[in-house]
């Protein structure tokens, strides 16, 4: 049965009270810049600092019951596990989170301090989604994928409704593509709300298994990429997102490195806000094709905000060299 | 006549589709950190990145409409002056700002590209209170003070409105104190939702003049103060701001420099926002006196945000010392 985009308004009734209705940011130096009215959809102040609590709440809302409290499991050492993690403990139940053993001890803690418990492996000889379904199987835990779930889907795309429910003129609305979740949930609740919308996914060009793909009209799997973008850093769309993708995307553009920091840069001096690298990168993308938009007010998801102080730092410092990194002015 | 609550009803009005609605930030670390639920009011969100803009905004709304036409007048190196100068552009006429010849470029450039005119002065050698009244005689324009005046105060004290209007059982509220315009504003605006509240005014300790005026019940001058929030280094408190707070503010708490730096990086990871110093001040006051504060949700106002990134990331810098730098949770 092919998702619809009512089961996005499902999500948004199950995630009314949980979930942040996360504000919108504007600054006219970005409209300026843009040309237009730009809304900036904060998910960066969503619970656990990403859109994805969005998802993996509303899978775990929409399990059978009994299922739920046996135990769920995911594999993710970013914001998918945080997610998880937090949408386990909402729901009195366990999550399993399968972390590799050389990711940074400060995103297993914050897993951790969550209340899920952890398993590591070794990347270099164990396969990690043989390893999510054998304990899934041993221990009768059920699986909760980062985006290739209709409810994970479903749930991604509330923060577009919510956003629509607010403009409903928007002329394009850009999203960030890693799996590909968040841009199908997008699309389906976009051009639910506003048929004539253009749903434009913003991908890093090391990083363009999405575009590839759609260009060819099938899955085609990259190189494992090297991007600052690590929660985009996938190496084929998922399955269900890429079949709502081909029908409901109207475009995938790529962006360099360098422009997803500078948008970082931009998101703290002129919104005075936090992005991660795969949090900027559809603000980079909106800048890179600004002038080839339909007319209109436009909307970016800015989808996440989990980066350390000292890269943070790292990449503001470098962006904003060469430019005047004092000004002060938003308004 | 005394000012009365009702004043802040009419500004709130005022301020309606023109003024950013900010949102309530929330951070389950520092509800942990505190005790109790804090609600971070985001002004740093805010059309110009302060609170300043609502009063402003509200002045010049408030005006006869000939004065309003024929100019207005304040002096302002900082927030106020961008306030006040888009407050003028949005109301079709000019503001003509009063700043030293020795402030930063940058600032000069935020206010002037919101279309005001710039006044220059020597510090060492003109008063400024004189040469504002003098050139506002002579150019016939309307002194718009950035705290002395009720309707300064009155559209300070909306801030503190919505944010009651949405949770209106806090237990407390508080706010930085430099003039006292915020300060007089939000009592009156939050004593009159919720009788019982608490509002507390926090000053930096090197900036103490509210806190040793109302310990003495008149205001007494203090030396020009040395500290990192350059908005509330004020030498003695405005008159009107400091009759409504001898009456209506509940304490007034001081906080060393190094908590207001702690503050500002705290903001920074658990709210992925930026402040600027004067800004933080009030969520470093909570933290200074959660021990003794009521049961209770409380409220703190976020004033803005308006800061450079050399001097934000070397703050941030040094507060994250000797804690663990890479925590990346936030739910």
């Amino acid at each position: 049965m092919p998702m619809e985009s009512v089961e996005v308004l499902y999500a948004a009734d199950r995630l009314r009270r949980v979930a942040v209705r996360t504000p919108l940011l504007t600054s006219t130096v970005i409209d300026d810049l843009a040309g237009r009215r730009v809304m900036v959809k904060a998910e960066n102040l969503q619970c656990t600092g990403s859109f994805k609590f969005r998802g993996a709440y509303n899978a775990l809302a929409s399990m059978d019951q009994a299922d739920r409290d046996a135990g769920v499991i995911g594999a993710s050492s970013g914001n998918h596990a945080q997610a998880l993690a937090l949408a386990a403990r909402l729901h009195g139940t366990q999550a399993t989170v399968v972390i590799p053993d050389d990711a940074p001890a400060v995103k297993r803690q914050a897993v951790e301090a969550l209340g899920a418990r952890i398993i590591t492996y070794d990347r270099r000889q164990v396969r990690r989604d043989a390893l999510v379904r054998e304990t899934a199987h041993r221990e009768q835990l059920t699986i909760v994928s980062s985006s290739d779930h209709r409810d994970i889907i479903a749930g991604a795309g509330t923060a577009a409704w919510e956003m629509l429910e607010e403009v409903r003129d928007l002329a394009a609305i850009l999203i960030p593509v890693g799996g590909g979740g968040l841009a199908a949930g997008t699309a389906l609740a976009a051009r639910h709300l506003n048929p004539r919308i253009q749903v434009i996914g913003v991908e890093p060009a090391t990083a363009n298994d999405t575009h590839r793909s759609l260009v060819a009209g099938r899955r085609l799997p990259i190189s494992p990429p090297d991007t600052i973008a690590d929660g985009l850093a996938h190496t084929v769309p998922a399955a269900l997102p890429f079949e709502i993708m081909q029908k409901l995307l109207s475009d995938v553009v790529t962006v360099p490195e360098r422009a997803i920091a500078d948008a970082m840069a931009r998101l703290w001096r002129h919104y005075r806000t936090t992005a991660e690298p795969s949090g900027a990168v559809a603000l980079a993308g909106l800048l890179r094709i600004k002038h080839r938009l339909p007319n209109g007010p436009v909307g970016v998801i800015l989808s996440g905000g989990n980066v350390d102080w000292g890269r943070f730092r790292g990449l503001v410092d470098r962006a904003m060299k060469g430019r005047n990194a004092n000004a002060t002015v938003l308004h």
